[in-house]
């Protein structure tokens, strides 16, 4: 089985897949498209947020980080004016960092890296990043510190400096002209009974994962039926500011409209089937429609969407 | 004024000098032997030593590292098996290490990255490292994974992880050959009015600093005075190991041993004076001895020290 997913709501649905399928063979590919370099270290947020959650060290209040973080080193890089000073940099994260940098550094691929990191953590589920190149989501905003002028800040500074709050334009990913998928994400996607998009952010996530050049084209060719799981819950998103990224691509948040986004694999899409929260409606032509309590309480609330999705995609349990 | 010192001694020795001289223009060219990469960041013990004890943000109990520090960084890489796990990195120190790293990858030399970090911690006495290039102090040692076979390891690791207890050979400094004194160092000593050696370590903080072609010409040529310290008190040494790496060069831990093997710059030595304990005695051909109180219990009794050595280089104050 094949998985696209995003930061804590991907890490969630697949706690739900691992719940549901402990023995299945899964693979997540996951967003990278906020990956960022801070203070010299590279930074994956979603792969980290998988990682921890999937291996028992994130803090499950915050939903992002590790459980018991201190935040002595920010602190500290605070004082010595480096910037960004609004990033969440926590002192056992920085470990994960200190040996992915070092690893990168030293030649190997992200996705070889990930491995590694995920030896200590053993996920249970395989998380590839959606590519071992840079394609880094950026967002063009009006300049704040220049009246009338646009500029591209990093998505992470968007998100996590602005929460969104600024005049905004539209994305732009940095690097998808030549970024390759990660090795074996195409063959993994072609070759999977199933594909199911996560119910992450349509826009940076999913999105950000589809505009690594080849990751589109196989969700468009694979026998496998692919199923979405929508992140909307009763007309608002179920976390995050996903709605401030559909808003700037122009796409309503509701279950209708970004399953009419992500469209029918019998036209131009990629969806055979979309999954959306009970109270919710959407009719997307060429797709078939189930809606089903969305709530991802608990791993066992999660593995049961899990278990509606594949159904829905007519795989056998 | 010119000093060249290591880490702790040198630290609170340069505390005395400022003590004594806080409008002097004090030049303290810091030992860079112990400097080491490690989880791909460079660190400068002596230079952080110096910089936290001057700046107020040393652990005054352990003598080195930051106080209120935390260790969440290294229990993690730990945790992932990472190399080498018995070095001190703590929290709040990696700031320091990632600020450097950073600004050394940009391709700024070590002394301006020195001058960076010191406008945080304002140490009253300009920090520069003996070298900006590799210089660094390694150990021929017993393998002791292969019996009967030598290997070299980084002076850290003899020291903090074998803590100088395992069979050794001698010291190789590893670059010295193309290493040139950091901008301004030669000139800095050549134009002193008096030029100290702290009480640090005469082997691997001292002596490594002497391991940078052209300094220890500079302190044969210079028209200054140059008076040692000595960092022995009662025939045994004041902190550290200097025992062990005294007696792997075949030097005995007595004042007058290491006054001998710095030996007078009308020989072919570098003193001028040699400052040594109350209790301690001394003779150094060529070299004016002197005794007073050598225990730096703080920084005015320290101060009364430094006093005595401009004394005994003749200086007015």
């Amino acid at each position: 089985m094949a998985v696209l997913v995003g930061g804590v709501g991907g890490a969630r649905f697949l706690q739900g897949v691992r719940e549901l399928l402990p023995e299945a063979d899964v693979s997540a590919i996951v967003n990278v498209g906020d990956d960022v370099w801070m203070h010299g270290l590279k930074i994956c947020p979603d792969l980290d947020t998988c990682m921890y959650t999937l291996g028992g060290g994130i803090d499950t209040e915050r939903g992002w980080g590790r459980v018991g973080e201190t935040w002595h080193a920010k602190e500290e890089l605070a004082k010595y004016h480096a910037q960004p000073d609004w990033f969440g940099l926590g002192d056992r994260d920085i470990a994960t960092h200190l040996i992915r940098t070092e690893m990168l550094r030293a030649g190997y691929r992200l996705s070889t890296v990930t491995e590694a990191l995920c030896n200590r953590w053993q996920p249970g589920v395989k998380l590839i990043p959606a590519t071992d190149d840079r394609c880094e989501t950026h967002v063009v905003v009006s300049d704040p510190d220049k009246p009338g002028e646009r500029r591209a800040i990093h998505f992470q500074e968007w998100w996590v400096r602005y929460r969104a709050n600024i005049d905004t334009h539209g994305f732009a990913t940095i690097g998808a002209d030549e970024a390759k998928p990660a090795p074996n994400v195409i063959n993994i996607i072609e070759s999977a009974d199933v594909v199911l998009l996560a119910p992450s952010n349509p826009v940076v996530s999913i999105g950000a994962i589809l505009a690594v050049p080849g990751i589109r084209g196989a969700l468009r060719t694979t026998p496998a039926k692919v199923i979405g799981v929508s992140g909307v819950i009763d007309g608002k998103p179920l976390r995050g500011m996903a709605d401030e990224c559909l808003s700037v691509i122009g796409v309503e948040t509701t279950a209708e409209a970004i399953g009419r986004h992500y469209g029918a694999r019998s036209a131009t899409g990629i969806l055979d089937g979309w999954l959306i929260h009970s109270t919710d409606t959407a009719e997307v032509p060429g797709v078939e429609v189930r809606s089903v309590p969305l709530l991802m309480t608990d791993p066992p609330t999660t593995a049961e969407m899990v278990r509606q999705a594949l159904d829905l995609a007519g795989v056998a349990l």
